[in-house]
């Protein structure tokens, strides 16, 4: 392999694919970054067995080759180069000869032969959706999913794609958040295969929606076998699929509430954090609702510690109540909220608590409160 | 205790003193802020035995009286209040009532008898400093400080006064910062003590630039047996002394040199970086320098990671020589330069190296090559 390329293209292919690079002891090859030719421009891929990245880089091929190189090392050495052009060679012994002005390093590597294969899939595009728009949808769930190992099909996040929108959901069984997305239908208009719902594992997600964050423009979400690809042009995110039957999430959602409170969002978060620091063990916080007050009471209390109160004015409709909150489960929905306003709606003191954003019916975050 | 007093005002003084805190399982009361009335103000007050630290806060005094509650909680608490009048008065079994409009909190505190005292310094001043210059003087010496505990003399900052400067110094006996701060003799015209030194903690020295870099102003530097006392006039640093005497460090600053470099300080930092990606486990980057060529070549290698070479072009006078360095000794010092350009003198690959910023003769870094 021998090849040009600028500093800057480069820089942002290893940054984009290192981050999924551990430290891995038992197969040192997966520290490793994958550098090859493939339709005359520069592959630069990285895999952890369970996602693969590929980015591609426009560059002068002057011979065909590959090699794998320390990710870190690499990433480290060019993101402190100038932005001027590369040259990059491999020399025998599977050595990477990199040179640039007056810099001129040789990085040891291992054989490109014993790399593993990143799936290829060359199917349809299931749907083509915007890039900033998936993002934020993405990141609105994300968190939700659970970490824990006992349920694989709630580790991941849910998505249910149709003609006209896509669903995502996530959940640990304690809260749980839906996104709707519109989708243009004739972006899907090849879409001959119907609905369609999978499970990706939560840290694919969490490293779509970094890549995402770095550049505009359009993703095609492509599913084969179990696997899925984001593909954004530039770069692709190849997963493995979660396994299983995801939970029939919806019958918890309640259609009807006996309360229903709106508020300032930014407040409530606010008075949240400063009962957060009275709250016990379980980190357990009251709220208490009056119609007749328009007033959310919020308190906590313990033992070692000792006790706060607040009040937020509130629109407040229904019948007057109090249930008891994990404050983290509040905050991580209501931190997921854009809108100013959220509406807040309360059953009795055991049933699941709903809360969306104010104008916009396409986001639910769904809580259930302490048992007392 | 019943005061009125605003919610920024007491933000800044717990900012300020929380800060030493850290978490003390076998003396719980370390953990806490003391709250005393004392000459028509609230005194703020914190220690870990080493430092204590006094914030004065204006208020409006009801009843005087003191406690003390846990340090972190309070100042998470009064953080998030808004900036309006809080309320705070002393309960019966040490607890502390604290109001801000909307917001009500009971804090379990511990009696203030408990408290271990800070020292009072009433001392005159020895020397009267302008805040930010002696900030920046500090930050640029305080990290070279011993970290070990087996040479407690060099553990802490050097300070040497007389009538017209500062002297700072700090080593570790592989590198050593020293900086000369010129002062208004004026200031110091009402020290009859004559010249004196001291060897102040590290985290003193520490706390101090951090302090500093909050408000404009003077420091008085107040010494008093094994004391110091910092006064910033809105706070107060109390530190304990070093004992022991200071190395003789001014014999090893080299007052010749037989080869002397002029270098660009980014350029240098930079490929510097570059070499530790490729040094080996004793961080070492060898630098060869020709005055025929005005060229710096700075490589390391390492036999499972490569080698790498770099060249910056400088004025290079007097012997060609090469050098091998701990790449993080010199970049500490680079650093902690401000200038563009530094000048770099050099003996043979075993004396010590002198490195000053270009145009200012008051500071000096000096550091010991590795010796091959």
């Amino acid at each position: 392999m021998h090849i040009f390329c600028l500093q800057e293209n480069l820089k942002q292919a290893l940054n984009i694919t290192e981050k999924i690079i551990g430290k891995n002891l038992t197969l040192p090859i997966l520290n490793n970054i994958l550098l090859a030719i493939e339709n005359n421009k520069l592959k630069v891929s990285s895999t952890n067995l369970e996602i693969g990245i590929n980015c591609l880089v426009a560059g002068k091929i002057q011979k065909k080759g590959s090699i794998t190189v320390p990710a870190r090392l690499i990433s480290d050495f060019v993101n402190n180069l100038p932005n001027k052009r590369i040259e990059l060679r491999v020399k025998p012994n599977n050595q990477l000869e990199l040179k640039c002005e007056k810099f001129k390093a040789n990085i040891k590597g291992l054989s490109a032969d014993d790399f593993p294969i990143i799936p290829k899939i060359k199917d349809n595009p299931l749907v083509k959706v915007k890039g900033d728009i998936f993002k934020n949808a993405l990141a609105q769930v994300v968190d939700m999913a659970s970490v824990s190992e006992s349920r694989p099909e709630i580790s991941g996040v849910y998505m249910y794609f149709n003609k006209t929108s896509i669903r995502l959901a996530a959940t640990d069984s304690f809260r749980l958040a839906e996104k709707n997305l519109e989708i243009n239908s004739n972006s899907s208009k090849d879409n001959k295969l119907g609905d369609q719902s999978v499970i990706v594992p939560q840290r694919t997600i969490h490293e779509l929606v970094r890549i995402l964050g770095e550049k505009e423009g359009s993703v095609d979400v492509v599913l084969s076998g179990n696997q899925i690809l984001f593909d954004l042009g530039y770069s692709q995110i190849i997963s493995r699929l979660i396994e299983g039957q995801y939970p029939d999430y919806q019958q918890i959602i309640p259609d009807k509430t006996t309360t229903q409170i709106v508020v300032n969002r930014g407040e409530l978060i606010n008075n949240i954090k400063i009962a957060s620091l009275f709250s016990g063990k379980i980190n357990d916080i009251r709220f208490s609702v009056n119609p007749k007050k328009s007033l959310i009471e919020i308190s906590s209390k313990d033992a070692d510690i000792g006790e706060n109160k607040s009040k937020i004015e509130g629109k407040v409709e229904g019948k007057e109540t109090a249930i008891i909150f994990n404050y983290r489960y509040l905050l991580d929905g209501l931190n997921n909220i854009l809108s100013d306003k959220v509406i807040i709606g309360l059953n009795d003191g055991s049933k699941p608590v709903v809360i969306r954003p104010v104008g916009d019916p396409n986001y639910t975050y769904v809580v259930m409160p302490i048992k007392v």
